[in-house]
């Protein structure tokens, strides 16, 4: 697969994850592609909604740029959700919020380690119970 | 452009009528084609949010299922928004509510004429002051 593949498998995974724990969950077509700025993810559960970018550790750049964090701080406030990276590791998720990305001035860095001491796993997050046939 | 092309087409016309108006919009990836519910765009102005389902005329089908209807109810209440039919006709966009829609028993119907009569326009939707170059 290639690195546009690979992330879109991804985010479909982390999407079915979602939608287990009781959330739904839609993946934005053309995110990145667009003129438009878009997160990858926005997720709701009745009381809370989750705008989402992902990142996975086969991504070479894990520098995130100050206007992508911006944009998606923006889109967040609009649809009065939170703003969450969630970042694939070992085949795990981590949920890293804004203030804990590391800020090298020109842009945001993510490293394996900041995502292991301060990310929440999708349990923190999303909580609920696991259904393993997810529908409506 | 086939069936699919011109649904698509309508969809990214109506995201940019959104943007114009100051609304945050997404287009839902692989609406119709997931195992999971979802409406064909969200969008959020930082205080109301909109789960819409698009039909245009070019649709041979105004049938909607019941199915379809609840599922994008339900979806708009996990995410605190109101639910709409975006129907496109002669280059305009009436916004049916799901009450409005005709109930035949089975399923749903939409007619051109109920649009006209019951539909809202996008400035009465989504009002706003139109920026010609919709940016961040």
């Amino acid at each position: 697969m290639d690195r546009k593949a690979k992330g879109t498998y991804a985010e479909r995974e982390l999407i079915h994850l979602l939608w287990q724990r009781g959330w739904f969950s839609i993946r934005a077509a053309g995110s990145g592609s667009t003129k438009y700025p878009s997160p990858d993810l926005v997720s709701g559960n009745g009381l809370r909604r989750l705008a989402i970018e992902c990142k996975s550790s086969a991504d070479d750049r894990r520098y995130i740029t100050k206007q992508q964090i911006e944009e998606l701080a923006l889109f967040a406030k609009k649809f009065n959700a939170e703003p969450w990276i969630a970042f694939r590791h070992n085949a795990d998720w981590y949920f890293i919020s804004l203030e804990d990305l590391k800020d090298t001035g020109k842009s945001f860095f993510l490293s394996e380690e900041l995502a292991r001491i301060r990310g929440l796993s999708i349990d923190e997050i999303a909580g609920g119970k696991i259904q393993e046939n997810a529908t409506v």
